[in-house]
């Protein structure tokens, strides 16, 4: 049984054609309400909500992210957060493959559960399974009072709202939110960046809602590109480092609803095999949004480009060298690497929801898909 | 530049088409070559090429498996052999991705990168970065005297002999039985298995020349699947666990010759996406080699029957069940569920060779791919 603690009123479209669009836009609003209250003194605040000590938190040896399809990939935007804050080592897996493979637990290992429903039935086996070989475990969870939420030690809720469309996206946002305010508050704790660092991307993070409704105003040439893609029946997406954790989110965004064979590749591997697949106008959405592989992009970029790909690179606010090398692009305003993703993935989302209308399907029930995987 | 240790004549067809045939039959060779003279006494010696001491052995904390392609699969299943037999936590990641992202790196960290060629760009790069932050690095190649067979620490040699075809084959099970060794000797030191479990390991391994033989018999019935799924342009393979590992290679042969969009999927991850992919006919190979993971593979496998795909099964000897729910079987001689990705990918290997003669390409030159990539 399920508790929610919201009212069925706001579940409403609210003037949108469909709950995913309606989702999509409501994620400003999701990002900041997952950041209220969760900051102090320009510094994170998470002491009422995660019981682990500074000790405790002192002496986590690893992460193990644990988690399915969407919020998989959230975790994967995890896996550098933490490694890269709180130099803490991370592994990422998917709940149906972590629960099965005897992983390697201690007592020193900590488990981030991230479920939006809370329900995930392979999600929640996980949780029990790192819970019994002694394992601490945070959940991230959307919903007061579901499985995870009782079951883990600790719980961050986001507070994105009812998300009612299959394909999730504010609680996808909210999510990373969520990650790096732990993120933050571990990195506070163990002392690798300086108190001033970590002000600064407290500061970034709560620039994102703003910069968030600045990507959404894209929205007509977004809906113009995504119009133009959905006659194709493959696609790929391209990044490096976290634009290829993003790149992933939109291609199964994409997936999902348009029923479009898109797939996500590290850049890095497309000569080991996948540019064999590269042909004439082939769509190949690029990101290019991190600063420390950018010119390494760009050159992948320029191989695909090479080989006759319809290419829409990604790229931040003041790049003018990217449309160089590609046939259209959008960018979204400038912030941090590290929190770059919360707005990558906003245009992806809305190229999935436009490739799906102009495909005629139905946006929010996709075939042979559930809202919440409650059974194996 | 690089030596090379093995005579031109041998690199002739030898009666096969391309290389790539002739390549995958001599996997049963390039399997004892590479398991010949390392071991003693029913257990695994390679005293005289890991100069690790016993200690320096035990004191490892992590494994980083770095690599491209399908050096990066065998990676993945590296992660299952040392987790498993030496209870490492391993890490697996591809070079191109590794060497950007600052990963966390100790004096009780392994890397082991693994190159056919032994000179992959991205690889070395990770090598020498690894080295750098005080890292042992252990290679696994096919080229005695390459960059990274000269850089590395220690060095297993893949006794392979000379790979021509673009798409590695023989390469890859050589890189296998290389880390099964590794993984043996790893376990002997640190005594988490006994010597009888390990020995029981060892036997089997030095069953796997004949079993591969028996493989290849399987070769008409699987060039008779091969070709009738030769007309479609999107496929997908799925597994769990090491069945996944192998999906992934047996997926990246067949796009980077035959050019069809194939994607290899975790089996517990279809229903939080691509499961919306799957329609009425589309091929769909399934991996249910591993007894572990046997009943949920199974109702995987049903859930996409019952959407409409046209389903190979690959199952292990003695298996009556699985025919019950795919429309076509290919069964391979049974082995521990560690080894069998030696097996597995044969099928898997043939597949993709004979799609790609039925579709009339280029067999071991495939468009836009080169055997080594040793620029970035």
């Amino acid at each position: 049984t399920m508790r929610v603690n919201w009212d069925i009123a706001t579940a409403e479209k609210g003037g949108y054609d469909h709950f995913m669009l309606k989702e999509i836009h409501e994620q400003p609003k999701a990002i900041r309400d997952t950041l209220a209250s969760r900051t102090k003194n320009g510094l994170v605040d998470l002491s009422k909500e995660i019981s682990l000590s500074k000790e405790e938190i002192q002496n986590i040896e690893k992460i193990h992210f644990v988690a399915c399809g969407t919020a998989y990939h959230a975790g994967m935007v995890g896996k550098y957060v933490f490694e890269e804050l709180a130099r803490i080592p991370v592994e990422c897996d998917v709940a149906s493959e972590y629960r099965y493979r005897n992983p390697i637990i201690t007592e020193r290992t900590l488990v981030i559960v991230v479920s939006q429903s809370g329900e995930t039935a392979d999600t929640l086996a996980a949780l029990r399974e790192a819970k019994k070989q002694g394992a601490r475990v945070v959940a991230i969870t959307n919903v007061v009072g579901s499985s995870v939420a009782r079951e883990a030690d600790d719980v961050i809720i986001t507070w994105a709202g009812p998300e009612i469309a299959v394909a999730s996206t504010k609680a996808y946002t909210s999510q990373l939110i969520a990650i790096y305010l732990l993120g933050v508050y571990f990195a506070q704790v163990r002392g690798h960046k300086s108190a001033a660092e970590l002000q600064e991307i407290v500061t970034h993070l709560q620039e994102l809602p703003g910069k968030a409704e600045q990507v959404l105003k894209l929205e007509k040439s977004i809906e113009s590109f995504a119009r133009s893609i959905a006659k194709h029946q493959n696609l790929f997406f391209l990044g490096r480092g976290l634009d290829f954790a993003v790149a992933l989110e939109g291609s199964l965004k994409l997936k999902e609803i348009s029923y479009i064979h898109s797939e996500a590749y590290a850049a890095g591997e497309l000569k080991h095999g996948t540019l064999a697949l590269i042909e004439e106008n082939i769509p190949v959405i690029s990101l290019a949004t991190q600063k420390s592989v950018y010119d390494k992009m760009v050159s992948n970029i320029q191989e695909v480009k090479a080989r006759g790909a319809h290419i829409l690179g990604l790229a931040v606010e003041g790049d003018t060298e990217l449309r160089k090398s590609v046939d259209e692009v959008i960018r979204i305003p400038a912030t941090i690497d590290l929190l770059t993703p919360v707005l990558a993935v906003i245009p992806l989302q809305l190229i999935a929801y436009y490739a799906c209308v102009e495909r005629g399907y139905d946006v929010d029930k996709p075939r042979n898909l559930a809202k919440s995987v409650t059974v194996e």
